[in-house]
């Protein structure tokens, strides 16, 4: 059994028991049951996750994976391969909207090269894990080798173990790569069966030519690569990227170690299909923090059975949705931790 | 002209130019424009409201008003008329679900007695407006003289003065008061012409006996009182609450202050119908934080014209709506104030 393997196999269903307490704990509080919603949900499928009777959210982490991709080539994306780099370097300069949004909750941004392009940074504070200089070009042959695609999951895997030794709470996932939506609308179409009218989405804000010629390479993808939508690593391996993987095995490696992942916009969510489908049971760690802009978004996360927390019109990718919904998350832990009881506050319950 | 009316006529239209110069900035920031939806048009209306091209939020203060209500006496609610100062005091203690929240965004709470039944609170932090020992029956009968409403709405407005001139950047509305979904709906019935079915729920949680009860009291209260729609002080002093008429003021006092108001769930949106009723143009000060679950609040939002940020099936009020609705507010500003321009950050625009 390799790695990936075995993580697969440490993940473990939802602490039913943790799960109970905490419903329980949520009625006696001084409030009319039920009435704080999606909050209340959260607590409780937090506290089955970490199998604490009431979970806590101190330390919290965005994982942000950048990668390139062959297939903007194609004409893909409105914007140029080289804002890719530049977009990690603002990241690690603290002035994207990820950087704002984390700050603002509290988090910790960490920055993943999986394979951009470029290798032109040196910042250290870059994490390299770099699995090649971008995929190769989709609608003409495979992204990568399954040795790459193992490779890309497995790194996941162990930064998202390094982040949970560091301390993290909760991980969030996000995104950097100039023309990722097509590739993720490509595994969508795979393993929903989809077209890729259906799925494929303006990105970045591509004009009219430009989604033709979007949906026309994830249809020559799904036709040259012939994706077997029952084995994630042949879909992530054929029409894949390199931070989808990676972001994949962020969520496999958080699950085994029964830590929550918020689920950031169209990328991550294409990344926790290929988790999903190679270990089901990983879903239960997996919250949405919202419903993109981008076309496929909803339909992927009813695939999923996921219910997004925010409907905000985002379509930025990065974790910025991530981050919000994080805040959410927490908050629904804490009125589970802080709130008085309706016997400690000396509050009448219900006639 | 008393000081409502001149309340009323300090009310300003939103500021055009502070709007254009923050949508302008919005498309000169390290992201496709657009991208961050309701983010970016959450800091544009607030450029607007303020006047500042790059607003910010900083203090931060949810207003929870309590009240009771005489049509309790009909049987309308789950919970006995004792927990509205009892949760009063909880609210004092920092035990309750308000608090949790407020403390988790950083915002103060300000607790206002604007008419509870009982009057044995005598912690000081505890900001007394009493109109009155609770409403008339409005089952019967008036809710108050229309003096009692103008009272109401005049503690408003001088509570939100108050709390701006103490500094605070945004204020949240929230309620407390046994028994007050019932003259909402009321109200909302009155000013839409609705019947009480469709748009009394079950409020903090009766059973379909006691549904019934309530829907049968808002039609007695509506046939009884014949409010006038067109006056908003009549509709509230035959059908409303004291802590109803304390929000609409400080919704008021607000918006002639070009400050925002995050408007929490059924209660406050009501007290909104009855501000926007008085003075329309209060409407663009105005935030919708959340729709519930009570069954006519999305109507109310859609009469209003308010779209709601977050979808979360609450159903409680204090604000805890409006103080979530609020930190989404500030990471809007500081998207707007804090991201690096596509030439700070040496990143290429679209092609």
């Amino acid at each position: 059994m390799n790695d990936i393997e075995s993580v697969i196999s440490d993940i473990q269903p939802l602490d039913q028991s943790a799960m109970d307490a905490a419903r329980a704990r949520q009625n006696r509080l001084t409030k009319p049951a039920g009435s704080l919603g999606r909050l209340e949900e959260l607590s409780i499928q937090i506290a089955g996750i970490t199998g604490k009777n009431i979970p806590t959210i101190k330390e919290k982490v965005v994982i942000t994976m950048a990668g390139d991709h062959g297939v903007v080539a194609e004409g893909v994306s409105a914007f140029p391969q080289e804002v890719t780099p530049q977009m990690a370097m603002n990241f690690m300069a603290g002035g994207a909207a990820i950087n704002v949004l984390a700050r603002h909750i509290g988090a910790r941004v960490a920055v993943v090269d999986m394979g951009m392009a470029s290798d032109i940074i040196t910042d250290e504070k870059l994490l390299k894990r770099r699995v090649a200089a971008g995929t190769g070009n989709i609608s003409k042959g495979a992204a990568m080798t399954r040795a790459q695609a193992e490779e890309s999951i497995q790194s996941g895997i162990e930064i998202a173990r390094a982040e949970i030794a560091r301390g993290a709470d909760i991980i969030g996932t996000g995104d950097m790569g100039i023309g990722n939506t097509t590739p993720s609308a490509a595994i969508a179409c795979a393993l929903m069966n989809q077209s890729p009218e259906k799925i494929a989405g303006r990105g970045t804000g591509v004009d009219d030519d430009g989604l033709k010629r979007k949906i026309s390479a994830i249809a020559r993808a799904l036709s040259v690569n012939k994706p077997n939508a029952t084995d994630g690593l042949d879909v992530l391996a054929k029409v894949g990227g390199f931070e989808i993987g990676g972001l994949a095995g962020v969520m496999l490696g958080a699950a085994a170690l029964r830590t929550p992942v918020m689920v950031d916009g169209f990328i991550s969510t294409a990344a926790a299909m290929i988790a999903v489908t190679l270990a089901p049971q990983c879903k239960n760690y997996l919250i949405a923090a919202h419903r993109s802009k981008e076309v496929g978004h909803g339909l992927m996360l009813d695939w999923l059975g996921l219910k997004p927390l925010l409907d905000f019109d985002l379509r930025l990718g990065e974790g910025t949705g991530a981050a919000l919904g994080i805040s959410m998350a927490e908050a629904a832990c804490k009125i589970l931790a802080e709130m008085a009881t309706f016997g400690e506050a000396g509050v009448s319950e219900k006639e």
